[in-house]
């Protein structure tokens, strides 16, 4: 079904595609901004926008997560990160903010190393609910059974379990590996889980009874996973691919549909647009949020991999501020540079090419144009 | 009939060129450049180069409309710029060139919120109809019902409606869209329209009865319409698919030739020879004018997309300024980067390549040889 | 034959490549270098080095022509530069190598609107005729019919005719052109014809009774031809297409051998060992042989187009000065970047790839990689 | 077998991948790091981790391969380097590190013109045999025939050949060549040898009887090497093509199986992937063993042709010094850049990917994403 490439003699693989050499062609019909619309709807959850915030220190907080909520979206919890270690973890955040960059690592590892509490877990998930909006945290392959009761007593709406590489079949000599299908099965919550950058893969994980499917090897920029560990799935094939198996998992499981949403690479609202475009229903944005002003990384941005004891795969960066969540989501925007108005610019590209609703839109004509930034 | 490339499981796309991607090669024939016509006529309206003045305040004003007609061109007017907004708008244009960046965009979002004046736009049409040139005025696609009638008693020649995108099919809930096909029929102007970039949206356009389509996304540089809408739609496969759709169409309406007209991405005279190769009957020029020491810009060049309030995808940049008009289109050029001399250069190119006419040269060899700058 | 690309629905091209895309690779044979043979021949005309110095003013003069000789190549004289337009140029090479960048355009244009003195043009040649070396001068095709009988009396052993692209079908309405065939015929002298960049320009050049043909766009950087003509010629495509006329043109004829040169491209001894792996006899070199301590330009380069009145394509360009002629033919090499001892890497890049002899090592295997300069 | 790319009308050629045109893929499964095992034999030798030290005066001195030994892996002795040309190279060594540029080239030619003492090739082989751990030095195939009975005496374990391009068949006219056959067949130990890029030379090298074949074009970087020679075998192909000559030739020998050891292009962790990914057996690391804060290079790089008298292809480099050597191989890892905790990125990346052991690891998923180093 896939086009490979010889290698070499002993070697086949594919072209695999990013989104910087993809774009979105207009077709024959437009439309006016204002009748298109980007609902989005998982298990009964509806959103306005596509829109999910990644369960990352710089970006999602207790607070963030209710203003994602209130402005259409969803703001997911990482239930590993400060906030479950720390009565108040607003002073380290600022502290992090402000370390030299030589030894941001190193605090950051010492910081990390506090053990969660799980009163503290049901205390996040309490105020996010309070507030109304829909409630998610996130937690590894690794931590999940040691927590998932806190977090469901606690009473999430969605449950999300986020690796690098999460696989329905994870084999492990040293421990009783997590049996996702099982856990899934009887667990009374929908969960995310990911990320997952392949066809089979998805498939795999689409079969353990997930609502939602996490693309990508969240966890690290691209290129340090590249130089790092040889690793390296381009989105714009890899939301194609797991959307393929969306399809076929449709069919096989007689019209369960499982949601595909793209984590990682999503950095502009053409990111955005593109990732849509390739078959993702909804996207996971990191960095892009932690551009707010009000994000809670004050600037800086980091993943779990940057804290990493022995094998760190990226590093807390500083990223430019350009303007409030609610700006970033939904203008006005004061640069063109793809960064704020995210949403106004999803329905400006729909518009553009004619279509009005985000499931269509998964059909819009993509050319190859690899794109040089200078 | 088109190659496609499959990106993914889910999602197939074709491989599309710029004009950086491409280059002309010589023939086995040679000419003197001497022999070599540029002529181009579209409905009764005829030229001595294949050249058109982009509407756009930085490039055209009723004084450059006229020069560019003077010069064997044609200029065309945005009748929803400055100079339909203001009684004289000179020192406007001096004040742009004079701003500081970081306000550039603001002050010209409110310069350009001033109304627009249907006497000035009649004022504008009749000054450059009396100096004996073709006159041709622009309007987008939303304002064209409220100001055509002024248009067409002022006495335009070739009635321009610009757009982003411009489709046969704009499908609106809040307002009645413009019906393309009435509209061209009833009127007696000769119309050019767009932008459209695909085949099917310039065969859709065809279909209305224009005489010409523009080719390209018009407005904004390609990076930030990349970056902001993830849309992209490379020039030279632009431009052969509608030189397609021109065939198609000259075919199914039993000989109406309509022109196709290359809007985007011809900065240097290399950027113009290809397009032509492609297809092209002429080409618009905005940043290649703008370039002109007596362009009405004063050496900055932008268009109505960089004062968007909401979602500016472009803004004021500051051009290098090159020579008069008539240098940058007939030489001599001081420097070999393809910035002056436009004709000269396409002259040159002809003879090498052995053609004497521009249709003729439409069928010249072209090779896919990505350039890199460095 | 050949595999085309379907750039759009109107338009198809090949993808070309350049010296920089491609590279040689070893096979299972190696040799060593003192077995490998790089003798080459033309006509009566025997040389140790497959290496022709450009007719370019940096490049040769009478006395690098007769150093040139004397080192197993062959140096070809501009007849229509410095040296047959003033009686002592030295002084004039000396000013243009000081010239600020600014003048240096409008200067050189005037000194090479002296006109061409016939008794230099068989002074020159005597003096090269006197040492003892091939004697080679250059004409273009338009300055052809008013000098060749003075060229030919004075005794070259080989007739250059060189111009941007030269066809054997000129057409022209001003001037009965050069009838290129007859011409050949007629001559008792060899002729070298060129540039051609096709399979079909070069079979036609062939058929006119040429001994050789100069692959390329000759004159110019690609870059800048490229910018303003939007033609490019990629050598490693041209080479291999000239080659293919070359083989058919030997079947065509009945055995006769039309030399292939490539004239364009060969910057480095990569450069060099790629263009005679492509097919070249012979490589006919300008900057690379300008940056000789004792080339005529003085740490200078130019060609013919960088002077031109109305349509620069080129200019005056420093270069850096890596050694004598000879140590840039034959070493020692201070630098490893393959700008000086070019034919001791060509012996060891034939000695490695396992080849002996320079026809033998047309058939060596390459492979497509383009190259990251950086 | 292969996709031939016609380049030009006379001459096809295969389209060759490097490690950076390439990444791996994660698949279904995962494995805990833990579950990871990185050994490797060859003949009666066993290693914890398919790391050689390549033979270069910058990466292995006596010292170093004991301590390489001790880690798990090999080191392999320069045996025409400084340590057995000099009684004391540690001064020298020193030296070199503080050399000016500008003068770097000529002392080192000075340096490496001393004669190698037959007594001191004995002396070294000692005293790594002394130390325990697996004993290889290399030779160049012109100094074989000369020194290798004092190698083979003084007690080897493995003996390397190691040059530029290594082939089965060398021609020569001034000296009998080494018979590899005749001599590998009359030899005790086994033998490594190479550099060899392509499938057929491979087959032939493994017809010899060698025990492994360096796969590579040994020394140089890829850069100079192709600047100079214009030769350039792209290592993720290279790797590739070999590995399927050792499938073809444990066929045709009915069960004898030749490692692959890739040599050359593997800076990083992820090369380092890659590489065993593309099909190698194991890896010879230079560079990136030479940043090492222990390496005798302190902190710089070179190889033998960095002193090539006449034409050198290489320099000595300056390199980042970024841990000991236990440090690059088994971290921790201070930065996220690929040059440290090879051996840790190596077990993450099989574990992500779901592989146990090298051998199985050779089958995983690797996709053509061409990276943007920007």
């Amino acid at each position: 079904m896939t086009t490979e490439i010889e290698l070499g003699r002993g070697k086949r693989g594919r072209r695999a595609y990013a989104f910087d050499d993809i774009a979105v062609v207009p077709s024959r019909r437009t439309r006016n901004p204002e009748d298109v619309t980007t609902d989005w709807s998982i298990d009964a959850f509806h959103f306005d926008i596509p829109v999910i915030g990644a369960p990352m220190d710089s970006v999602v907080s207790p607070r963030t997560a209710i203003m994602l909520g209130q402005l259409g979206g969803l703001g997911v919890l990482d239930l590993e990160g400060l906030w479950t270690r720390y009565e108040d973890p607003e002073p380290l955040l600022a502290e992090i903010a402000s370390l030299p960059d030589e030894v941001a690592t190193s605090r950051m590892q010492q910081l990390y190393s506090e053990p969660i509490k799980p009163e503290l877990v049901t205390a996040r998930i309490n105020e996010i609910r309070a507030a109304g909006v829909t409630v998610a945290g996130s937690l590894t392959p690794q931590r999940t059974q040691e927590l998932y009761q806190t977090v469901v007593a606690a009473g999430v709406d969605l449950f999300v379990i986020r690796g690098t590489t999460v696989s329905a079949e994870h084999v492990s000599s040293v421990a009783e590996p997590l049996n996702l299908k099982k856990f899934i099965y009887d667990l009374d919550v929908p969960v995310i889980v990911g990320g997952a950058s392949t066809y089979t893969a998805a498939l795999h994980l689409m079969r353990t009874g997930a609502a939602g499917v996490l693309v990508g090897f969240g966890g690290g920029a691209a290129s340090t996973t590249r130089a790092t560990l040889g690793i390296h799935a381009p989105m714009a094939s890899a939301v194609a691919d797991v959307a393929g198996a969306r399809r076929d998992y449709l069919d096989e499981s007689g019209g369960r549909y499982v949601h595909v949403i793209a984590d990682g690479g999503v950095g502009t609202s053409g990111d955005l647009v593109k990732a849509l475009a390739m078959g993702a229903d909804a996207v996971m944005l990191g960095v892009a949020l932690a551009r707010a002003t009000d994000a809670p990384g004050n600037g800086f941005h980091w993943g779990p991999e940057a804290h990493h004891a022995k094998l760190p795969r990226g590093r807390r960066v500083r990223v430019p501020q350009v303007g409030t969540l609610e700006e970033i989501l939904y203008g006005p925007a004061a640069q063109a540079d793809g960064t704020a108005n995210l949403i106004g610019a999803l329905r400006k590209s729909m518009a553009t090419t004619g279509y009005s609703d985000l499931k269509e839109f998964q059909r819009v004509e993509v050319v190859v144009a690899p794109y040089d930034h200078r």
